[in-house]
């Protein structure tokens, strides 16, 4: 498994309605990866960790677009 | 600022639709603070994090619903 930590500094949920929908043409894509700088909007960040490998947990650096990345733990 | 380090390992977004807007009765509430064991929804945990000091990072035990967390970093 694929997987990453990610700060989270939020402390409630956001709320998307049939308004934010609409200016988004039909449908909202929310950042699941954790990656995104406009979350919890999808911003494609999620490319970054298509070459993650198994059973490793990775950090990334919040200031750096290239995705770099460090290892945290390697199971 | 409140925060706390949360695995992901999705890796791509999560879309919302109008089916799932309605479905949910117009509204759909997107978890932010990373606890919930029901995302990308909101499922309540966020009352967890409501007593967490300022400039703390914690981990929060997946399997504990009781929101038992340990302190990664404290500035």
């Amino acid at each position: 498994m694929m997987a990453r930590k990610i700060t989270h500094d939020e402390e409630g949920p956001y709320v998307i309605d049939e308004d934010e929908l609409e200016e988004q043409g039909g449908t909202v894509a929310v950042c699941q990866c954790g990656l995104s700088a406009n979350k919890p909007h999808c911003d494609g960040s999620h490319h970054a960790v298509s070459d993650e490998d198994d059973g490793v947990v990775y950090e990334y650096s919040d200031d750096d677009d290239e995705g770099e990345r460090t290892v945290v733990s390697d199971d």
